[in-house]
C-alpha cells in the first residue's frame, strides 16, 4: 500500500470496505478507475451520491424506492389480495426474477434475532397488522428465509396473525430444482421427506 | 434489475462495469453502500474523484504520482545507479512489496504487442535512453512479464541498449517459492532447466 500515492491509497482504502473486497480486488479495481475516462468515473461516484440521496423505503411496504410508494405498490395490475413478507428487499429481487408472484410485498427489515438484540418490535410487524385492517388482503405469504431466524419470525408473524381472519401460507421448502440428492445437506432431505405430497 | 429503483440501477450498472464484477456482486456491493453511514459513501465517491483530479505520471519515470515527481524519484536513498523497467505500476507496487529492490523504476506503461498494434514507440522507450544519458545509471533491469510480449520487448530494449555503455540484466525465471514440482507447467521447468547454477 506504501508504494501508492495517497489520493489512490485513499480510494483503495474506501473500496476495501465493501463486502467481498479484499486488498488485492481494490487495488485492481482501482487501477481500473485510474485508467477509465474521467467521464465514467465520475458517473460511478455521482450514481454512489444519487442513490444515497434518492432512494427511500416505499411508505407501505418498506421496499426500496425513490418515491413515496414503490412502483409495484403503485401498479394496479398487482393482486392486492396477495402480500408476500420478505426479510430484505434483496429478497423481493429474488422473487421478483422468478416471476412466481403477482402480488403486493411487505418487507420486514429483518429477522428476530435475540442473540443480534433484534426482537419483533424492531422490524415492521405493526405495519403489517394495520395493512391487514385498512387493505383488503386475503392472504399473507411469509417467505422469511429457511434458517433458524427466518423459520422462528414466520413462526412468531404466523402467531400473532392466527386472531384475524386471513389466511397465512408459507413457503415450500425442500431439495432445490436441479439438485442432486447426494449433495443435498440432511436437514433438507429430512424436510422433503416429511413434506412429501401425492403426484 | 427491473426489480430495483432507478436511482440504485443506475448504481448497479456503474459497478458491473468494473472488472471482476458481475451483476450479482454490483447488487450486493449496492446494497451495501445503501445501508452505509451516508458520510461513508460520500467518502467513496470523493475517493474517486480525487484520485481522477489529482493522479498523474512522474515525469521522471512515469509511476503513478501524486506530484511532479515520485516518492521514489524523490527518495535520496533509492540508488540512483540501478533502473527497474516495469510494463505497469502495479508490477512496480508488487517489487516494492517484495523489499527486494532499493534502486529506481522506470515504467513503459505496457508492452510491445503487434496484435494489439503497440509498438516500441507507444511505450517510454526513449525516454529510458535519455535518462541513461543524463542520469549516472550503472545497470538497467529488465523486469517486463515472462510471457511472450514481456520476453519480446525485454529482447527489444537489450537490443537497443546494447550500443550504450549500461549493463543490462534480466530478472530471474524458474520454478515459483513453495511451488511444487508436479503443479508446474512444462515451459517454466524448461526454462528452470536451462537455467540451472551451481549450489
Amino acid at each position: 500500500m506504501d508504494h501508492y500515492p495517497g489520493s489512490i491509497k485513499t480510494l483503495i482504502r474506501h473500496l476495501a470496505r465493501l463486502p467481498g473486497i479484499g486488498q488485492k480486488t481494490a487495488e485492481r479495481l482501482a487501477m481500473h478507475i485510474l485508467q477509465q475516462p474521467a467521464d465514467e468515473a465520475h458517473q460511478l461516484a455521482r450514481s454512489i451520491v444519487e442513490m444515497k440521496k434518492k432512494l427511500r423505503l416505499c411508505s407501505r411496504c418498506f421496499a426500496l424506492s425513490d418515491d413515496a410508494l414503490c412502483r409495484i405498490c403503485n401498479d394496479s395490475a398487482r393482486d392486492a389480495h396477495l402480500i408476500c413478507v420478505v426479510e430484505q428487499p434483496a429478497d423481493m429481487a429474488s422473487i421478483e426474477k422468478s416471476g412466481a408472484f403477482r402480488g403486493r410485498y411487505h418487507i420486514l427489515g429483518g429477522v428476530i434475532s435475540p442473540m443480534d438484540g433484534i426482537g419483533p418490535d424492531d422490524l415492521k410487524i405493526a405495519e403489517l397488522l394495520d395493512r391487514i385492517e385498512t387493505e383488503a388482503v386475503g392472504e399473507i405469504i411469509l417467505a422469511t428465509g429457511t434458517n433458524v431466524e427466518g423459520e422462528s419470525t414466520a413462526a412468531y408473524i404466523a402467531g400473532v396473525l392466527a386472531s384475524t381472519a386471513v389466511k397465512v401460507t408459507r413457503i415450500a421448502s425442500g431439495v432445490p430444482m436441479g439438485g442432486d440428492l447426494k449433495y443435498v445437506d440432511q436437514v433438507t432431505l429430512k424436510r422433503a421427506m416429511e413434506s412429501r405430497h401425492g403426484i
